[in-house]
């Protein structure tokens, strides 16, 4: 699934710091799992042992950067009246976290283990436009 | 409440890197949360505004630590099981992380505010402690 | 001036590593740059002592993500052929990471430091996206 | 030899900023190098060249960590008073950071390794518990 | 060679960070490239594959930290008069930082790559001398 | 006093990664340490509130790199034999990282505990070079 974004509010780009400054964006998350993403298809794509090894050292630094940009929205954007709404969002984010974790995308050089982290990252990113607007 | 850390079993010493290493110990995050609280006592107790600054920079920087530290043992140690035996675990662990962040520990200098984080700990290391040794 | 990213090709997600994965997006030194405009702003809006420390301290960490993401664009994404068309290229990041830096963002508290930082990134985003169409 | 903490006073909880918070506490050094020596027995037990390369990634920064946690109580904690009552304290340590560097836990994937640089943080973590009750 | 550095003044030397302090030295961005020449260089001779990852693993680390030092010379060191005064300047600065990475030393275990990258910085620390004289 | 580096031997500057690369040079702890005294300098000097804050950040991340580079020097470049000829050399390097610590350089805006900082540097550089020589 794609996100809409072209039907999101543009005026508000967004982020994260925990002053906090009230700027938040899972763009942030989804641009790290894109390139955790493109770095698995080059790892397929190539047998050369260097290249290999540097696929998976710069893919384990990516998708923790991934983990650290959806930590940062599930603890400081959202809200308790966020997750009284949206039951489904502390499950949605531990699902999401370990996506990008071992047992996912850190673990394993399956480009799919990318598009799956990014589907979880698109669902919670609909949760969140929908809290902007509301 | 302090963690009866004698009753719990001392051979799993304890952490948390995502190879994983099988290894976890909520000590890492209750050491940054006791820091956090010893700082605002010296903020406290010294009137120096360089001191004072000093004290808020390393603040800013323990109360990231624990976060960090908490949103690893909820991201990678914690499975589904746990989470469908202590159903109130994700909501432990959002309120634990938000207290070391703006609205607690970090936008604070009241030491209770470092009380209120350690007990929170607490109550995750309970938990954590029941699940090892299960 | 708003950047038009409803016009750019939304497939094309976006950033940054140095596998490279080919990923590349503004938005992530956009996104830290909104981060320093609203820190400046609540910085001004707020007289509290430990407010406004902290939020020098934060400011000080996102204009440096700021400068980080531009030096990547500038040495990763831009080629030689890049530069020949686009001569003012080198300048313009060079202001644009100058605006971050002492003599702009990180030294002022002033809001429309923020301003310009974001002005001067989306006239490099403007020339981004046309080399992503081309 | 395990570290009889059971015995030690379990009020103080301890770690390490340089405000100085007056928080220290071994067992930070010792969690990493327990991480440390776990990567180590994995990277033995499993033979897939990915998981192998993923192993080294984290080990290394895990000892990176055993090191810092050592320098820090090295500098910070040990005073003048203890360096001459604990006269082989400076080579203990010396000898430990070295055990986690590229002679010892990061140049090998031997468990030995881990098990040797965990006995010399014992030894460290023994004298130092000393201290504090004197 | 040796560096007869007893023989060279010692009590000015020099770097850079963004108060600024005004200290500047491109022998930060060298000595890291020196290393990353050395690495390829113990690469190239030793076959064990442990040892090769880890090379791989910091090589990147201390490419990284070239192009950063090279990054905050050319963005906050240089002003616009020494552009002008040197219109070479932008350029060279982009392929130093583009010959630390992936196209460069990042990519390559191959010394040769990490001799190119030095003579590059050795053409900018030239520059970066005659300003200072002036 | 202007360093006339166009004087000394470019070929060989030198540094200090884990694998080990055998690249060390006490310049790296140098520089940071004399940006520390710069840093206070500039302090003194100015006296505005927010300057001063910035000042304070910036200082207690470089005093924190003079402390990790000497800490590298001391574990990972000298060996038990230099120790054993240099017997004070434990007692040099502890000194040194505890002035660059809370109790000197970081806890301090007088320049004059930057000075202290830097003459146990030289200290130290002056046997480093000693033993390189050897």
């Amino acid at each position: 699934m794609r996100l809409p974004r072209a039907l999101t509010p543009r005026t508000v780009v967004s982020a994260h710091c925990d002053l906090p400054c009230g700027i938040y964006d899972p763009a942030q998350a989804r641009i790290e799992a894109e390139s955790v993403k493109a770095i698995s298809e080059k790892y397929q794509a190539n047998q050369d042992p260097e290249f290999r090894t540097r696929a998976l050292i710069i893919k384990e630094q990516r998708a923790e950067l991934v983990k650290h940009h959806l930590w940062v929205l599930w603890t400081d954007y959202f809200k308790p009246a966020h997750f009284e709404k949206y039951p489904q969002l502390h499950q949605l984010f531990n699902e999401a976290t370990k996506l990008a974790g071992a047992a996912g995308a850190k673990g394993s050089t399956d480009p799919d283990s990318g598009v799956k982290l990014l589907e979880k990252i698109d669902e919670i990113a609909k949760i969140f436009w929908e809290t902007k607007q509301a």
